[in-house]
Protein backbone atom coordinates (compact mmCIF):
# COMPACT_ATOMS: atom_id res chain seq x y z
CA UNK A 1 0.00 0.00 0.00
CA UNK A 2 1.38 3.25 -0.86
CA UNK A 3 2.25 6.32 1.58
CA UNK A 4 1.57 8.60 -1.10
CA UNK A 5 -2.21 9.32 -0.75
CA UNK A 6 -3.17 10.61 -4.34
CA UNK A 7 -1.43 7.04 -5.39
CA UNK A 8 -3.21 5.42 -2.57
CA UNK A 9 -6.65 6.65 -3.97
CA UNK A 10 -5.66 5.64 -7.59
CA UNK A 11 -4.96 1.74 -6.40
CA UNK A 12 -8.16 2.32 -4.56
CA UNK A 13 -10.53 2.97 -7.35
CA UNK A 14 -8.60 0.84 -9.74
CA UNK A 15 -10.33 -1.65 -7.79
CA UNK A 16 -13.27 -0.96 -9.47
CA UNK A 17 -14.21 -3.68 -12.18
CA UNK A 18 -13.53 -1.61 -15.21
CA UNK A 19 -11.40 1.24 -13.53
CA UNK A 20 -8.09 1.02 -15.21
CA UNK A 21 -4.95 2.88 -13.65
CA UNK A 22 -5.69 6.01 -16.23
CA UNK A 23 -9.07 6.12 -15.26
CA UNK A 24 -8.30 5.98 -11.54
CA UNK A 25 -5.62 8.14 -12.00
CA UNK A 26 -8.09 10.55 -13.99
CA UNK A 27 -10.78 10.63 -11.18
CA UNK A 28 -8.88 10.89 -8.61
CA UNK A 29 -7.23 14.08 -9.68
CA UNK A 30 -10.91 15.34 -10.49
CA UNK A 31 -11.53 14.50 -6.47
CA UNK A 32 -8.23 16.74 -5.23
CA UNK A 33 -10.17 20.14 -7.40
CA UNK A 34 -13.08 19.16 -6.24
CA UNK A 35 -14.59 21.34 -2.51
CA UNK A 36 -13.46 19.04 0.49
CA UNK A 37 -16.71 18.05 1.14
CA UNK A 38 -17.53 16.04 -2.11
CA UNK A 39 -15.04 13.45 -1.39
CA UNK A 40 -16.60 13.01 2.21
CA UNK A 41 -19.85 12.55 0.89
CA UNK A 42 -19.04 10.11 -1.96
CA UNK A 43 -16.89 7.69 0.69
CA UNK A 44 -19.34 8.12 3.41
CA UNK A 45 -21.78 6.51 0.90
CA UNK A 46 -19.32 4.29 -0.01
CA UNK A 47 -18.37 3.46 3.01
CA UNK A 48 -22.31 2.92 4.22
CA UNK A 49 -22.96 0.49 1.48
CA UNK A 50 -22.11 -3.05 3.24
CA UNK A 51 -22.93 -1.96 6.74
CA UNK A 52 -26.63 -1.03 5.20
CA UNK A 53 -27.66 -3.26 2.51
CA UNK A 54 -28.10 -6.80 3.64
CA UNK A 55 -30.30 -9.20 1.59
CA UNK A 56 -34.22 -9.55 2.13
CA UNK A 57 -34.60 -13.42 3.45
CA UNK A 58 -37.63 -13.93 1.40
CA UNK A 59 -36.85 -12.48 -2.34
CA UNK A 60 -33.22 -12.84 -1.50
CA UNK A 61 -32.94 -8.89 -3.32
CA UNK A 62 -30.19 -6.33 -1.30
CA UNK A 63 -32.57 -4.13 0.87
CA UNK A 64 -31.84 -1.63 3.45
CA UNK A 65 -34.98 -4.11 5.24
CA UNK A 66 -35.56 -7.46 6.10
CA UNK A 67 -37.95 -7.99 4.21
CA UNK A 68 -37.83 -5.92 1.75
CA UNK A 69 -39.92 -3.02 1.11
CA UNK A 70 -41.86 -5.15 -2.05
CA UNK A 71 -42.13 -8.54 0.10
CA UNK A 72 -43.67 -6.34 2.65
CA UNK A 73 -46.17 -4.69 0.72
CA UNK A 74 -49.64 -5.91 1.52
CA UNK A 75 -50.46 -4.22 -2.34
CA UNK A 76 -48.38 -7.03 -4.21
CA UNK A 77 -49.47 -10.55 -4.83
CA UNK A 78 -47.48 -12.88 -3.20
CA UNK A 79 -49.51 -15.94 -4.93
CA UNK A 80 -47.14 -14.06 -8.28
CA UNK A 81 -43.53 -14.22 -8.53
CA UNK A 82 -41.52 -13.41 -10.70
CA UNK A 83 -37.72 -14.70 -10.81
CA UNK A 84 -34.97 -12.14 -12.20
CA UNK A 85 -30.84 -13.32 -12.05
CA UNK A 86 -30.08 -9.74 -10.35
CA UNK A 87 -31.31 -7.50 -8.02
CA UNK A 88 -31.20 -4.49 -10.92
CA UNK A 89 -33.47 -6.45 -13.05
CA UNK A 90 -35.99 -6.06 -10.96
CA UNK A 91 -36.52 -1.64 -11.98
CA UNK A 92 -36.45 -2.63 -15.83
CA UNK A 93 -39.72 -4.83 -15.00
CA UNK A 94 -41.38 -2.28 -11.94
CA UNK A 95 -40.42 0.34 -14.99
CA UNK A 96 -42.86 -0.79 -17.22
CA UNK A 97 -45.45 -0.35 -14.16
CA UNK A 98 -48.11 -3.47 -15.29
CA UNK A 99 -46.85 -5.99 -12.71
CA UNK A 100 -47.78 -5.94 -8.89
CA UNK A 101 -46.61 -9.17 -7.62
CA UNK A 102 -43.32 -10.48 -6.00
CA UNK A 103 -40.03 -11.18 -6.96
CA UNK A 104 -37.39 -13.73 -6.12
CA UNK A 105 -33.37 -12.88 -7.30
CA UNK A 106 -31.58 -15.82 -8.30
CA UNK A 107 -27.99 -13.41 -7.89
CA UNK A 108 -26.82 -15.03 -11.25
CA UNK A 109 -27.45 -17.68 -13.93
CA UNK A 110 -26.50 -21.31 -14.51
CA UNK A 111 -22.87 -21.09 -16.55
CA UNK A 112 -21.08 -23.82 -15.89
CA UNK A 113 -18.08 -22.56 -17.59
CA UNK A 114 -17.93 -20.00 -15.13
CA UNK A 115 -18.12 -22.45 -12.16
CA UNK A 116 -22.19 -21.58 -11.30
CA UNK A 117 -24.18 -24.35 -10.98
CA UNK A 118 -27.53 -24.37 -9.60
CA UNK A 119 -26.02 -24.99 -6.13
CA UNK A 120 -24.87 -21.13 -5.86
CA UNK A 121 -28.17 -19.46 -6.90
CA UNK A 122 -31.00 -19.11 -4.76
CA UNK A 123 -32.80 -21.65 -6.10
CA UNK A 124 -33.50 -23.74 -2.87
CA UNK A 125 -35.06 -20.60 -1.06
CA UNK A 126 -38.03 -20.40 -4.56
CA UNK A 127 -38.86 -23.50 -4.21
CA UNK A 128 -39.15 -23.00 -0.49
CA UNK A 129 -41.23 -20.33 -1.55
CA UNK A 130 -43.58 -22.04 -3.89
CA UNK A 131 -43.88 -25.20 -1.83
CA UNK A 132 -46.14 -23.62 0.60
CA UNK A 133 -48.67 -23.80 -1.78
CA UNK A 134 -49.97 -20.20 -2.13
CA UNK A 135 -48.27 -19.40 -4.68
CA UNK A 136 -50.03 -19.44 -8.20
CA UNK A 137 -47.72 -18.68 -11.11
CA UNK A 138 -43.95 -18.18 -11.25
CA UNK A 139 -43.29 -15.66 -13.77
CA UNK A 140 -39.19 -16.71 -15.63
CA UNK A 141 -37.75 -13.47 -16.34
CA UNK A 142 -34.07 -14.84 -16.46
CA UNK A 143 -31.90 -13.23 -19.69
CA UNK A 144 -32.60 -14.62 -23.56
CA UNK A 145 -29.14 -15.96 -23.60
CA UNK A 146 -27.97 -19.30 -23.07
CA UNK A 147 -27.60 -19.39 -19.24
CA UNK A 148 -31.01 -17.53 -19.00
CA UNK A 149 -32.64 -20.33 -21.10
CA UNK A 150 -31.05 -23.31 -19.03
CA UNK A 151 -31.72 -21.75 -15.85
CA UNK A 152 -35.68 -21.18 -17.03
CA UNK A 153 -35.46 -24.75 -18.32
CA UNK A 154 -34.06 -25.99 -15.18
CA UNK A 155 -36.33 -23.95 -12.89
CA UNK A 156 -39.25 -25.27 -14.98
CA UNK A 157 -38.84 -28.79 -14.45
CA UNK A 158 -38.52 -28.15 -10.32
CA UNK A 159 -41.30 -26.03 -10.33
CA UNK A 160 -43.98 -27.93 -12.42
CA UNK A 161 -44.43 -30.87 -9.85
CA UNK A 162 -45.26 -28.43 -7.18
CA UNK A 163 -48.57 -27.60 -9.35
CA UNK A 164 -48.06 -24.04 -10.40
CA UNK A 165 -47.84 -22.28 -13.44
CA UNK A 166 -44.41 -21.67 -15.35
CA UNK A 167 -44.49 -18.53 -17.60
CA UNK A 168 -41.54 -16.62 -19.04
CA UNK A 169 -41.10 -13.34 -20.45
CA UNK A 170 -42.12 -13.32 -24.10
CA UNK A 171 -38.71 -12.87 -26.56
CA UNK A 172 -38.75 -11.35 -29.93
CA UNK A 173 -38.39 -8.37 -31.67
CA UNK A 174 -37.56 -5.29 -29.63
CA UNK A 175 -40.70 -2.86 -30.02
CA UNK A 176 -39.62 -0.08 -32.23
CA UNK A 177 -37.37 -2.30 -34.17
CA UNK A 178 -37.78 -2.42 -37.72
CA UNK A 179 -37.30 -6.13 -39.39
CA UNK A 180 -35.07 -4.74 -41.90
CA UNK A 181 -32.17 -4.05 -38.41
CA UNK A 182 -33.86 -6.61 -36.25
CA UNK A 183 -30.66 -9.33 -34.89
CA UNK A 184 -31.16 -12.37 -36.17
CA UNK A 185 -31.61 -14.05 -32.88
CA UNK A 186 -34.31 -12.02 -31.65
CA UNK A 187 -36.34 -12.65 -35.31
CA UNK A 188 -35.61 -16.56 -34.62
CA UNK A 189 -37.32 -16.04 -31.29
CA UNK A 190 -39.76 -13.78 -33.06
CA UNK A 191 -40.50 -16.99 -35.17
CA UNK A 192 -40.43 -19.38 -32.82
CA UNK A 193 -42.88 -17.83 -30.23
CA UNK A 194 -45.52 -16.54 -33.27
CA UNK A 195 -49.04 -16.56 -32.02
CA UNK A 196 -52.68 -17.03 -33.75
CA UNK A 197 -54.02 -13.65 -35.30
CA UNK B 1 -30.86 12.77 -1.26
CA UNK B 2 -32.11 9.12 -1.17
CA UNK B 3 -32.59 7.33 1.93
CA UNK B 4 -32.26 4.25 0.37
CA UNK B 5 -28.25 3.47 1.05
CA UNK B 6 -27.91 1.61 -2.17
CA UNK B 7 -29.19 4.57 -4.51
CA UNK B 8 -27.34 6.91 -2.37
CA UNK B 9 -23.74 5.04 -3.26
CA UNK B 10 -25.42 5.25 -6.65
CA UNK B 11 -25.90 9.07 -7.00
CA UNK B 12 -22.49 9.48 -5.56
CA UNK B 13 -20.75 7.22 -7.48
CA UNK B 14 -22.63 8.51 -10.65
CA UNK B 15 -20.85 11.84 -9.58
CA UNK B 16 -17.11 11.34 -11.20
CA UNK B 17 -16.55 12.51 -14.55
CA UNK B 18 -17.41 9.84 -17.06
CA UNK B 19 -19.22 7.67 -14.80
CA UNK B 20 -22.93 7.29 -15.89
CA UNK B 21 -25.81 6.19 -13.83
CA UNK B 22 -25.26 2.45 -15.52
CA UNK B 23 -21.69 2.56 -14.56
CA UNK B 24 -22.40 4.03 -11.29
CA UNK B 25 -24.91 1.28 -10.64
CA UNK B 26 -22.52 -1.68 -11.94
CA UNK B 27 -19.38 -0.45 -9.69
CA UNK B 28 -22.32 -0.47 -6.49
CA UNK B 29 -23.60 -3.40 -7.20
CA UNK B 30 -19.87 -5.07 -7.31
CA UNK B 31 -19.18 -3.15 -3.97
CA UNK B 32 -22.03 -5.02 -2.57
CA UNK B 33 -21.03 -8.50 -3.34
CA UNK B 34 -17.21 -7.37 -2.24
CA UNK B 35 -16.27 -8.22 1.92
CA UNK B 36 -17.06 -5.36 3.61
CA UNK B 37 -13.67 -4.29 4.01
CA UNK B 38 -13.06 -3.67 0.49
CA UNK B 39 -15.53 -0.29 1.01
CA UNK B 40 -14.35 0.63 3.74
CA UNK B 41 -10.41 0.56 2.12
CA UNK B 42 -11.93 2.06 -1.10
CA UNK B 43 -13.76 4.54 1.43
CA UNK B 44 -10.97 6.12 3.43
CA UNK B 45 -8.79 6.24 0.06
CA UNK B 46 -11.42 8.82 -0.96
CA UNK B 47 -12.01 10.56 2.20
CA UNK B 48 -8.35 11.00 2.80
CA UNK B 49 -7.75 12.58 -0.16
CA UNK B 50 -8.73 16.54 0.10
CA UNK B 51 -7.67 16.05 3.94
CA UNK B 52 -3.75 14.69 3.05
CA UNK B 53 -3.15 16.43 -0.79
CA UNK B 54 -2.23 20.10 -0.53
CA UNK B 55 -0.58 22.04 -2.84
CA UNK B 56 3.61 22.34 -3.05
CA UNK B 57 4.04 26.20 -2.08
CA UNK B 58 6.47 26.26 -4.68
CA UNK B 59 6.40 24.33 -7.93
CA UNK B 60 2.01 24.11 -7.53
CA UNK B 61 1.81 20.38 -7.83
CA UNK B 62 -0.11 18.26 -6.13
CA UNK B 63 1.59 16.50 -2.75
CA UNK B 64 1.66 15.19 0.61
CA UNK B 65 3.88 17.54 2.04
CA UNK B 66 5.00 21.25 1.52
CA UNK B 67 7.88 21.63 -0.28
CA UNK B 68 7.49 18.12 -2.39
CA UNK B 69 9.56 15.30 -2.39
CA UNK B 70 11.81 17.03 -5.78
CA UNK B 71 11.70 20.84 -4.56
CA UNK B 72 13.45 19.51 -1.28
CA UNK B 73 15.59 17.22 -3.53
CA UNK B 74 18.92 18.63 -3.11
CA UNK B 75 19.56 16.34 -5.98
CA UNK B 76 17.62 18.06 -8.81
CA UNK B 77 19.04 20.96 -10.33
CA UNK B 78 17.47 23.72 -9.36
CA UNK B 79 18.63 26.20 -12.17
CA UNK B 80 16.16 23.84 -14.65
CA UNK B 81 12.64 23.76 -14.42
CA UNK B 82 10.44 21.90 -16.58
CA UNK B 83 7.05 23.46 -17.07
CA UNK B 84 3.92 21.05 -17.27
CA UNK B 85 0.06 21.56 -17.65
CA UNK B 86 -0.93 19.36 -14.95
CA UNK B 87 0.57 17.13 -12.03
CA UNK B 88 0.27 13.92 -13.73
CA UNK B 89 2.71 14.97 -16.98
CA UNK B 90 4.79 14.73 -14.25
CA UNK B 91 4.93 10.79 -14.55
CA UNK B 92 5.95 11.14 -18.18
CA UNK B 93 8.78 12.75 -18.09
CA UNK B 94 9.49 10.90 -14.95
CA UNK B 95 9.80 7.46 -16.53
CA UNK B 96 12.27 9.02 -19.19
CA UNK B 97 14.61 8.69 -16.26
CA UNK B 98 16.43 11.48 -18.80
CA UNK B 99 15.84 14.50 -16.58
CA UNK B 100 17.06 15.86 -12.81
CA UNK B 101 15.50 19.27 -12.67
CA UNK B 102 12.90 20.76 -10.96
CA UNK B 103 8.97 21.36 -12.45
CA UNK B 104 6.38 24.12 -12.35
CA UNK B 105 2.85 22.80 -12.77
CA UNK B 106 0.65 25.79 -14.65
CA UNK B 107 -2.97 23.51 -13.36
CA UNK B 108 -3.79 24.10 -17.38
CA UNK B 109 -3.17 25.80 -20.07
CA UNK B 110 -4.82 29.07 -22.12
CA UNK B 111 -7.97 28.06 -23.14
CA UNK B 112 -10.25 31.28 -23.75
CA UNK B 113 -13.21 29.13 -25.05
CA UNK B 114 -12.97 27.22 -21.63
CA UNK B 115 -12.81 30.78 -19.76
CA UNK B 116 -9.29 29.72 -19.06
CA UNK B 117 -6.70 33.03 -19.30
CA UNK B 118 -3.21 33.52 -17.99
CA UNK B 119 -4.48 34.98 -14.50
CA UNK B 120 -6.07 31.30 -13.66
CA UNK B 121 -3.12 29.58 -14.08
CA UNK B 122 0.32 29.42 -11.90
CA UNK B 123 1.77 32.37 -14.10
CA UNK B 124 3.40 34.32 -11.63
CA UNK B 125 4.39 31.88 -9.30
CA UNK B 126 6.73 30.34 -12.26
CA UNK B 127 8.09 34.11 -13.30
CA UNK B 128 8.36 34.17 -9.29
CA UNK B 129 10.70 31.81 -9.32
CA UNK B 130 12.67 33.09 -12.53
CA UNK B 131 13.07 36.52 -11.65
CA UNK B 132 15.14 35.16 -9.03
CA UNK B 133 18.06 34.67 -11.31
CA UNK B 134 18.88 31.03 -10.38
CA UNK B 135 16.80 29.29 -12.95
CA UNK B 136 19.28 28.66 -16.18
CA UNK B 137 16.97 27.08 -18.46
CA UNK B 138 12.80 26.83 -18.75
CA UNK B 139 11.83 23.58 -20.53
CA UNK B 140 8.10 24.11 -21.73
CA UNK B 141 6.57 20.90 -21.67
CA UNK B 142 2.66 21.93 -22.60
CA UNK B 143 0.69 19.69 -24.79
CA UNK B 144 1.33 20.12 -28.60
CA UNK B 145 -2.11 21.23 -29.34
CA UNK B 146 -3.95 24.75 -29.96
CA UNK B 147 -3.71 25.54 -25.95
CA UNK B 148 -0.17 24.20 -25.18
CA UNK B 149 1.31 25.96 -27.83
CA UNK B 150 -0.37 29.20 -27.05
CA UNK B 151 0.39 28.58 -23.78
CA UNK B 152 4.05 28.40 -24.58
CA UNK B 153 4.30 31.63 -26.74
CA UNK B 154 3.07 33.61 -23.78
CA UNK B 155 5.75 31.90 -21.62
CA UNK B 156 8.48 32.52 -23.97
CA UNK B 157 7.26 35.98 -24.04
CA UNK B 158 7.38 37.04 -20.71
CA UNK B 159 10.21 34.48 -19.85
CA UNK B 160 13.17 35.50 -22.45
CA UNK B 161 13.43 39.53 -21.05
CA UNK B 162 14.08 38.10 -17.56
CA UNK B 163 17.55 36.18 -19.65
CA UNK B 164 16.82 32.89 -19.11
CA UNK B 165 16.77 30.02 -21.77
CA UNK B 166 13.22 28.77 -22.63
CA UNK B 167 13.15 25.25 -24.36
CA UNK B 168 9.99 23.28 -26.04
CA UNK B 169 9.68 19.69 -26.05
CA UNK B 170 10.28 18.36 -29.76
CA UNK B 171 7.05 17.06 -31.19
CA UNK B 172 7.06 14.88 -34.04
CA UNK B 173 6.79 11.25 -35.66
CA UNK B 174 6.52 9.30 -32.09
CA UNK B 175 9.13 6.56 -31.90
CA UNK B 176 7.83 3.17 -33.46
CA UNK B 177 5.32 4.83 -35.68
CA UNK B 178 5.64 3.85 -39.54
CA UNK B 179 5.98 7.41 -41.52
CA UNK B 180 2.43 5.48 -43.55
CA UNK B 181 1.34 5.46 -40.35
CA UNK B 182 1.72 8.50 -38.16
CA UNK B 183 -1.23 11.05 -38.03
CA UNK B 184 -0.59 14.39 -40.10
CA UNK B 185 -0.58 16.76 -37.48
CA UNK B 186 2.67 15.01 -36.42
CA UNK B 187 4.64 14.82 -39.12
CA UNK B 188 3.92 18.49 -40.26
CA UNK B 189 5.86 18.94 -36.82
CA UNK B 190 8.11 16.36 -38.03
CA UNK B 191 8.99 18.70 -41.02
CA UNK B 192 8.97 21.86 -39.32
CA UNK B 193 11.08 20.78 -36.85
CA UNK B 194 13.44 18.83 -39.42
CA UNK B 195 16.99 19.06 -38.16
CA UNK B 196 20.49 18.91 -40.19
CA UNK B 197 21.85 15.47 -40.57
Amino acid sequence: MSADPLERCIQQLARFPGIGQRTATRLAYWLVRQEPHVAAEIASAIEALPQEIRRCSICCTLTPTDPCARCSDPRRDAALICVVEQPQDIASIEATGEYRGRYHVLMGSISPLDGVGPDELRIKELLARVDGGAVREVLVATDPDVEGDTTALYLASLLKPLRVRVTRLAHGIAVGTELEYADKGSVARAIENRREL
